[in-house]
């Protein structure tokens, strides 16, 4: 079975105008992804930024559901949050997922839009198996990853494509996130 | 092809004791599920709020992306929102399904928890095949779907479970629909 990671990147990351920036973490952003990545069975969320104040603010958020007066109210929450990682960059996510011993992850990268693409959820799991190696999926914020990341992906995913007639497909990271996680865990019942 | 809707509800809905409530709406439930329902091909994204303010709050953030200004910025968020309706409850929302003229819409409903089943994204697209009816997918908040809205259900769709060994399944409501939407889509292609 298929180790599977996921890292949300918010730098190094593209504007509107294609140019690199850093974007801020969103509370929504943290939970609704940790609660998916606990659902569908990967082993850690990444949460790549390098600013020391925003990794404080994560950890800030992560304290206040680690409290005991939080656990109780609702266990489900600090269960989920408890997956996340907060590194500087992907190097870091990646040298925690070679200490688990497995090997280094396979580097998979998603975008709306996509030049090049090496195939769909089914080939990167068929891929990952056959190589025995874990998984990480990487998701950018802002209007997406930039180029230096793309460039050094083992593999390039499909777009989500809905049936919307006219192609539109501008999910919010949160939902594509759901739908990856989805569709790359061993078995999605539902 | 099978209409689809989507409702999500406000109220009738329970807390964590199981006691009626009503929800307050919030931004990103709007902006997540508008861009889930129009990726996946759905025709309305109906808010069901009883709370003229509420109501009232959604018409102001809808206006604000229906301005030139941030048409002109994002258009791809202000095409997404155009498919939002906002209705007093259910029955607002089958009644303008029904003057669409395809009949009343099969209701499903969702939770995390569901004593009795009826069946998977997969038969439920088939029954709405079957009997050629409009599908109206109705998602709750809070602490889920008040019992009076499970009971009128025509299908009450299989909780979604990943692959998490403890059977966790505490998805953002976000999440869930755009799983859903893409489960129910005609073609989910990624």
């Amino acid at each position: 079975m298929t180790q599977l990671y996921l890292a949300l990147v918010h730098h190094p990351i593209v504007n509107k105008r294609g140019e690199l920036i850093t974007t801020s973490v969103t509370n929504m952003d943290i939970h609704d992804i940790a609660r998916s990545c606990r659902t569908f069975g990967f082993e850690n969320y990444f949460i790549v930024t390098p600013l020391k104040p925003q990794q404080e603010l994560i950890s800030r958020i992560l304290g206040h559901w680690n409290s005991d007066l939080a656990n109780d109210y609702n266990p489900d929450r600090q269960s989920a949050l408890s997956y996340i990682r907060v590194v500087d960059d992907l190097d870091q996510a990646i040298g925690q997922i070679e200490q688990r011993g497995n090997g280094r992850p396979l580097l998979a990268v998603t975008a709306a839009q996509m030049k090049q693409i090496d195939g769909g959820t089914q080939q990167l799991r068929e891929m990952a198996q056959v190589d025995n190696r874990p998984l990480l999926l990487i998701l950018g914020t802002g209007w997406g990853l930039h180029p230096q990341v793309l460039e050094r992906a083992d593999f390039r995913l499909k777009p989500i494509y809905g049936s919307a007639q006219d192609g539109y497909n501008h999910l919010s990271v949160r939902s594509a996130a759901a739908l990856y996680c989805g569709a790359l865990s061993e078995e999605s019942l539902f």
